[in-house]
């Protein structure tokens, strides 16, 4: 490891190069890119990292982030209401919302099932979301889980858990992309686009 | 552009997709990867920023980044004052020190000239560096730059601004990288490996 010229700039190369998906090369380039900017932005970007942490509100009904005890969707009377979408973070929620295609409300995990990261059922947003359909509103709940080993483990135990209120349980379709080259479509997933072969209408 | 439902959110995200080759989807797997963390954490990282930017000091020989007037390596009476290696940053220094094979004095550029980024030579330690080479220690200047068109400018223009000194002017051997393959080295290089050809010793 190299030694830096400077203790304020090892201290700043180590605390960003904690970031994921951030080394040390790349925790040099971004502080040294930060000590040619003026004071002022670095005092910016300093203070909007720690106001994100200190002041954050979560809805106290979907567990999104939000500003208020009571997020924007879940307030709003023209959503619809007997619908659930459960995702992961509020990335899932973003990426629903720009499909321009939901109407319902969501439920926000906070994470997925994964015994190898220390994250059981308890760390995550279950046992309200088992509450929620429970107090008879819920009619469907779609997950919205991304395709991977954790995604359908949580899939796997949330629909175990909520299978006897016997609200409508469905996820989102698998099958090839939009825009993609067969060719280059992997078997697990042309499989299932197979086996979920929908007739073409006429 | 995604609209977040937390202006708290939406703001960390602004100000980390400011930070060079960090787009607003990174920024925001970063600003959610802070959420997780604990609050401790995320104001060491933000102290750490701010006093990068606020207590940083440069040396007021070499101007690499240093915590006291005169850098470790400028004030070391064992390193070679009479060759000085210059560079565009605090990581060439890095580099070149990572080597193991340099007892040399440094000069630290700051940058390279870039009329499109609007750097001239003003903005740079180029002035100090003819200062340093007038005073007569020096011998040899070792230029270190990347061999790019802002690297060969810069060299170019310190070149003709130090030839008069009569002082020694040196670069980089430019050849094929140790463990390339030939096959992927670009005709560039291949041309100036080939030009600078070297007799293999018996």
């Amino acid at each position: 490891m190299e030694t830096f010229p400077s203790r304020h700039l090892e201290r700043a190369v180590a605390e960003i190069a904690k970031l994921p998906g951030i080394g040390r090369k790349t925790a040099l380039r971004l502080s040294l890119h930060l000590l040619r900017r003026d004071v002022s932005e670095v005092r910016m970007l300093s203070e909007a990292i720690v106001q994100l942490r200190e002041d954050i509100c979560y809805c106290k009904v979907c567990h999104n982030v939000s500003d208020t005890d009571l997020c924007d969707i879940c307030a709003n009377p023209r959503r619809d209401a007997s619908t659930v979408c459960v995702v992961e973070n509020v990335s899932g929620v973003l990426s629903i919302e720009a499909t321009g295609q939901y109407r319902g409300l969501y439920h926000v995990l906070g994470g997925l099932i994964s015994p190898m990261d220390g994250i059981g059922p308890m760390e995550l947003q279950i046992e309200s979301l088992a509450q929620r359909v429970q107090s008879g509103e819920v009619r469907e709940v779609i997950f919205a889980l991304s395709p991977t080993m954790e995604g359908d483990t949580t899939c796997f135990y949330i629909q175990r858990k909520l299978k006897e209120t016997g609200v409508l349980l469905t996820t989102l379709a698998r099958g090839v992309s939009v825009g993609d080259d067969l060719e280059y479509t992997d078997e697990a997933t042309l499989g299932r686009a197979l086996a979920a072969r929908v007739a073409l209408s006429e």
